[in-house]
């Protein structure tokens, strides 16, 4: 069977996600989970969801609650949202819509490696575009002609982001899509939502971080609504189950709590930054809930094997053309605790 | 935007589930739900799983849990068993890593619509190939070069098998891959589990119906080590989340409790048959937890509609060159009561 698989998929490597073990032995600082709990208002929706026929019915296919919950927290039309199974499924269902085998994806680097498997599962190529070297997009854009352009922003691992002028600048360039990914953007000072009024871009959204959902898989997209409906034939029929949709309805329900959260990340990121640049790390001005850092002396490499084996895990990256760093999750304050004092004992 | 949609994606109608209200008014008996309870000890393994710490952190990737529990069951290595957010996960990671743009998808006929939407979302041709008036697999076999054959069995709607010796000469007469869809082999006297050593098949179960769980959304594949390795590099990183994960897990490891819900479904889905052939339908015999049934002497779709305005759903279908019918789920027996004495009080 295995000579009649796809050419495409039998020489892809596959997206390789952070480390996630399943024992609590780690200190986890590599794949950007808040610290903090949901909400409790998720506990007590999973409660009321955990229903004889809840579970044995199908769920509503559209999700309709979290559709009206979602359009109203954004000011938007309910039918111009989304639901995916995390938002690497709003991602999937974008690039099948639009780009054809033989096609072009395209995405800044160092950014999101799942953008080049996308592009490869469905045997198109994939370039990108380098960030210039403080983290902004090249003016003029040089590959305009993509079925689908990716910005993540904030973007990982930099944790930069780029201005809504300059993304406003690049969709009016581009001549298919824009695909605005904003799974950090609840860190940041601004948003691109705005945009999606000009028809070409496509804002997705993640409960997994700020949220801290990562383990119930839920995003979101916004977008056109005529764009959605035509998305909405590539999903899985079910593609949310009843107990996400009701922890994603409550989540973002309660604003409050994430405002509290936000701002404690806030707080620990930026003393995280401080601490790594007093410690000889060059830190990017993060704008998500982890910081990226390298330092010109030595090898970062050595530093991730080093914390790893005082069992705390860091994400290191290496990206062609650019070189490699750490990416670092923003934890609880007794966690970066915990990482500081094992850096400074380390370096 | 909308003018950089693929044109399979503009094309296509898209595949439209039955229906789900979301709320208690209908009987619902149109997509093959269970009418008992999911396993006690799905609860508990979802009230265990409820914790700040499973919510926030990312859930196994791979389900290793699981895996090595249906491992266990089915008597097979857990590297030949993939995890789906449903069943439906499964068809659209298989259709993703054998059929290419321009390809073909196959299936007997009628059967599962989602087949020809999978082929139409990939942006390749569907052909089907008529059951013979008996519901076996013509032979020859007219079609053996399509990239994916899909065979449910027992087959929607009509419920019935086909022999394992019928599957072996036909996955031996394809070129491509076979997948045996046995969402509903769980309701049947055998399963094609054993064609899975030949190489040519993908075995695809599901946890919707037999295991009551279709609001959670779960369903795996069991295939050869080699190429669940190359569906695995399709999947979504994190496809199955970690209650649905704890719900499957303890789903499939309380085989007593589906032993009793399945003789259940089984001693009433005979009833149902009898009943319904009393009342003057043609009904096939069902392997499965529903029953296909249609009349000669007089229009079915008007006792659909009436059972509706009775606020009894059922599945109303009506394929191409074949004709209409009931798919009628098997209820429970109080359930099952008032059908019959519905559909008496219509005819």
């Amino acid at each position: 069977m295995f000579e009649y698989l796809r050419p495409n998929i039998r020489a892809m490597a596959g997206y390789t996600p952070g480390e996630q073990p399943q024992d609590a032995t780690y200190l986890k600082l590599n794949t950007n989970e808040s610290p903090y709990p949901p909400s409790p208002r998720v506990f007590e929706a999973i409660r009321s969801a955990l229903t004889s026929d809840r579970l044995r019915k199908y769920p509503d296919a559209i999700g309709s609650d979290f559709r009206r919950a979602a359009g109203k927290l954004l000011d938007v039309d309910p039918d111009c949202i989304l639901i995916g199974n995390g938002s690497d499924d709003i991602l999937t269902i974008v690039t099948r819509a639009f780009v054809p085998e033989g096609g072009l994806v395209v995405s800044p680097s160092p950014s999101y490696l799942l953008y080049r498997s996308l592009a490869e599962i469905q045997g198109a190529s994939f370039q990108n575009v380098p960030y210039t070297p403080d983290w902004q997009l090249p003016v003029p854009w040089p590959i305009p002609n993509a079925h689908v352009t990716f910005i993540a922003n904030p973007s990982s691992p930099s944790g930069t982001m780029v201005s809504r002028s300059s993304l406003e600048r690049l969709a009016h360039t581009l001549r298919g899509p824009m695909v605005l990914d904003e799974a950090y953007v609840d860190f940041a000072d601004a948003n691109g939502l705005a945009l999606v009024a000009s028809r070409k871009v496509i804002v997705t959204r993640s409960l997994s971080k700020s949220y801290a959902l990562a383990g119930i898989r839920f995003g979101y997209a916004v977008a056109d609504a005529a764009i959605i409906r035509e998305l909405i034939k590539v999903k899985d029929s079910y593609n949310c189950d009843v107990l996400s949709l009701a922890a994603a309805t409550a989540a973002i329900e309660d604003q409050e709590y994430l405002r509290s959260t936000r701002a404690q990340i806030l707080a620990t990121r930026e003393r995280l930054t401080q601490s790594l640049r007093g410690l000889g790390f060059d830190v990017c001005e993060s704008q998500a809930n982890f910081i990226w850092c390298r330092r010109a002396d030595r090898p970062v490499r050595v530093i991730y094997e080093e914390l790893r084996r005082r069992l705390i895990l860091v994400r290191y990256m290496n990206y062609d053309g650019y070189g490699d760093g750490l990416r670092i999750s923003v934890g609880s304050d007794s966690e970066t605790d915990r990482l500081l004092a094992e850096l400074r004992s380390i370096l």
